[in-house]
């Protein structure tokens, strides 16, 4: 069957004919896969540079892809022939806890896999065999826009984790009882930016988005739909500071140089927390005496936020259900373009590069 | 103005001029009604057998309405002209902690006031001004069925409230993470049965659904698009005892006779919740002591549900938005029918009775 | 070995010689016992009236005995020889995901063994092996009055769990940031009512304690030395309800007859619970249709309580340390009298009857 | 009356005979002084190197002390004559709902104040009349130790926050149930070092202390007592890390240079927390672009952590209560000595600087 497969550590793609029985399978409902969805994670197996790449045991290939939607080919289980799913990447240790009860986002061995990057076939094939209990519903209403219930899941994890991270706080809600005197900054615009804004949006939260450019007409879409502030941050976040005061929560959401943490945290509210989303590829985060003093004197907090769960993945068909109702324009605009598995030049090219102005690229596959 | 008028505890409704100065406001945000939602308590009302109703201080009739979509006639404090709003129907008491952050439903005092209900003119009326705190906005998308937020508010609260409780079983999630293995038992079909119905079903939990009958046209859409089971307890639950075995979650939502409450609970599942959300207008739950020790062997809780503050109609407008694309059939039912307020002897009527296969009824004021 | 067993559902218990290969052990860690508790549980047993006693599979006799100190007799995984320990007395099902995490306190299947009462031999004979899982380290400090960990672990959990459901209020603290303010009635003077009052006041709480006649003279003691107050019951409530007003916890600690609810409801404050431990041996609760009205209107909640494990455990040893501080006298009444296992008539007499004003009898067996 | 008074930015400290209209006080309660705490705090504001040491508004000195017991000298609002009491330092805004609760700890504006420290006169001098609310009761059996619970509180506060924020990770307790298992190291044996090793000591946690010298005699009793580990770090971790692996909470106590915090972050655990307690005076942490993708990768936190309010202090009163019972001899060695006010010199000399082998000096006013 088609496959496309890597060979991590070294850089390289390749769309491949590979023999049914040189693939791993993870149970017994058959998936035929529809979409894939292309992210910089994938990108950075593709040109040799996510050095945590690991290829499954004892094999010299890894398929690529952890975002993918796939249609059930025989009853099985509680899931019904034709219904959509998509599975879950992360795929527990099967010795911790945490594992156990379905939360490997919190795998105290470090032991698990993660589909296409690390030691697990992903789902850039055909079809696969998997188990239900990884497999989420993705209704036929979605087929448009689900295959971003993958990366959103990781950010309806993150955000359910700051605020359960907030509840130390006696009262961290507003006047009315909700949040939206709430002020949060998020820096970066990719995928990741983009769900992070309009989940704390539908939240009621108030969001600024920056980046070191003026937004472009997509994201202008987002601005003025969602009601979003944006901020160029060419020069630095002084000009923010100044104009719009401190923020609750701040999200790093750009994976660029780990010393972008030394300027924002000076923008941080008391009580506040820095969610680090992004995986920082150089630098370092220098924070002098006083500013540590500050997070004492101030009950501020810095908190690694990575992947999410099954329950993640079900908030996330549900917010995305929400947007479409309540961004419908910014929601038309979330997938790029959809390249057919056919067109293999496009596909490698889709792989290894970003398109100009992309959220989010998808194959398919049918 | 044009308002529908009653006077606690007497019968009756009437439709009626009243003068602007002799009703009440509760702010300087200008609102035009658009839609009002009739209600089982808003019948109570009119038909003289809710009992805790008041008149405002100081006033001889009441304005009736708690379910009230507006359009802001002029911009103020971060809402502008043509916004479309929904008020929160509770307000606090002003001297408790709980309703200084938002949070009437859990008033200390219980001096709140309920909108058309106790001591607060409601929001049939043509216009009224209020307090951007407790005006939630409905997007234009949601129109169609934004006034079932209220309602929905409510519900949200609950069901919020029942998985705090639950937060006391140290694992209560499955084996996935997610609580798609919880079972629910909804007791009652009416609007508020159909909303948990739906809410927990987005959650992803097992539900069945119960009534003295055999569902309707409509349920049977809801049933079969949202996958929901239906019990007819004609004959009571031992069959459905038999068939599904316990519940994690029972949700009394009839308001009918106290003594349904002593069948319900054998069918409760060890650390299980009653839900109590309907006010009971007659009879009395009987639990012997072979039941109470059941309830202390097996952890289990009774919980009185009731209202819905701003945070939950936010989440409410999430639902309903997310709705639209996960349900989209049974969207299209829930409002039953739409009555202009110049056909005021329609109106009148359905303010006296329930409509046959009703779910909720909307007066329009446009 | 010197054992005491019982052979329930038969009335009956006697002092035996029992061969070692006949006593069931649960691992490896050889502990000699030095005190037993006697509790009321014990007495049921005895007297043939605890319709749940089991004896352990395929056996004609169990062990009685749930509250134990012993000493450990050779040095194994952590505990040296010499170390006084106590045992968990539920153990786990094996099975379902809270039992697997340490707390068949919520054990889903219901299939957990209790020592010396349900399907497991106790420890009221010379020695028994057991995993040092189920094993709480008694600091020397405590010889005197530890043997209470056991029922304070019940109490512990309990309070915990109030605590955990009390978190769906906003705000249940008071405007000092403390719990001060709140009222909690305990209905019962037996030792758990005792220890329920004693740990509410560690917790700053106000406390009423009631039963049917004036209070004894150990009892005088404890009101005065932890600032307790006092109600007899014994012309129902309406006394306290119109002097003292509600209560925001109350806590049914009798066992007697379940119509004792019915009472005690009138008396619970808006947003309050009341905690269900004592197990009723007769009788019903009637809660009419006004009274479930109140229940959903103002948030009120009923709690099934049962069974503290090795955190409780641990906490209650942590509490009993701080009372021979904080409440000297009290702790020297805590234990009425020690009658040691040679003392065979007396022995077989606490296991039958209470002794008058008893508050914890203990049997010495070194 | 005689009063120890500062006069910051300024060095130097001197007891005085102070005018009662000249000193602030804060409510109608009257209290003679009975015992000071002397912390390393009180050092700085007396060296002159506390920066945010503020004078009370108008005033040219401040009364320094924010660690006091006192005895009521006339009744009022539930204090009786004699009863011995401790007061909160911290003061609240007045104006943020985290102050208005009682819980300053995470007041919102700032705008707080620190007795003896930021704008508001201490307790070092003869009485002060204070308000009920900010009272913390001390029994007489703790008029030994008491005047540790000022310290304790804000330790009791930062470990209920840790647990707190650990509630993110859905299984984080240990296989029984318990916290046993999981590791605690703490940089730092001053004071506060030693009451976060017996606080998580009693809570049944693994702990491993740290200074950069061997441990001195007193020390050797407390390590052996309450069975705590003790590491020279003199050669930094390298060794510990290797001999004892990682930890689930490491605590930042020194209050020295900021670098320390680049050294300790390798040992931290999957899912740990760093807890930042001391304020460092110098250096910088720097943390390179490797260790911020681990602390995303593996869910860290850096939390900062200050300041107990009211539930604290009665936290800290029921934990040195039970440390007299479960650990005596270290109880004992907890105050190292107290010093009359009457002899001036030895009272200045102990408020300028640490005594050797000192844990908690106390200056006595009877």
């Amino acid at each position: 069957m088609k496959a496309i497969i890597v060979k991590p550590p070294a850089a390289g793609v390749q769309i491949s004919n590979v023999n049914e029985k040189d693939l791993s399978n993870y149970g017994y409902l058959k998936i035929r896969t529809l979409y894939s969805g292309v992210c910089g994670t994938d990108r950075e197996v593709v040109n040799g540079k996510l050095i945590l790449s690991e290829l499954p045991k004892g094999k010299d290939f890894l398929v690529l892809g952890h975002e993918a939607i796939g249609k059930v080919e025989e009853s099985y289980e509680g899931f019904s022939e034709g219904d959509m799913v998509m599975p879950v990447n992360r795929r527990g240790c099967g010795v911790c806890k945490n594992c156990l009860v379905g939360r490997s986002d919190f795998c105290e061995t470090g032991n698990f896999r993660e589909a296409g990057i690390v030691g697990m076939d992903g789902f850039m094939r055909e079809q696969w065999y998997d188990d239900p209990r990884y497999l989420v519903r993705i209704p036929k209403s979605l087929e448009d826009i689900g295959i971003l219930a993958q990366p959103l899941a990781d950010v309806e994890k993150s955000v359910e984790e700051i605020f359960e991270v907030q509840k130390r706080v006696p009262i961290w809600s507003c006047d009315d009882g909700t949040l939206n005197c709430r002020k949060v900054l998020i820096v970066g615009t990719g995928p990741i930016g983009v769900l992070f804004s309009l989940l704390f949006r539908t939240l009621g939260i108030k969001v600024w988005i920056s980046n070191k450019r003026e937004p472009n007409e997509t994201e202008q879409i987002l601005l003025e739909e969602a009601r979003i502030n944006y901020y160029n941050s060419v020069n630095d976040y002084e000009e923010l500071s100044r104009k719009v005061g401190k923020f609750d929560v701040i999200i790093e959401a750009t994976g660029a140089d780990a010393g972008l943490i030394t300027k924002i945290l000076p923008l941080l509210e008391r009580n506040g927390v820095v969610g680090l989303f992004g995986f920082p590829v150089s630098g370092s985060a220098t924070i002098d005496f006083k500013s540590i003093q500050q997070i004492v004197h101030a009950n501020k907090v810095f908190l690694g936020l990575v992947n999410g769960q099954k329950p993640h993945f079900q908030l996330a068909v549900s917010h995305l259900a929400s947007w479409k109702t309540l961004y419908p324009k910014t929601s038309k605009n979330l997938i790029t373009d959809t390249v057919s598995i056919d067109e293999e030049k496009e596909v490698l090219k889709i792989l290894k590069e970003k398109r100009r102005g992309e959220i989010k690229m998808r194959i398919s596959w049918d």
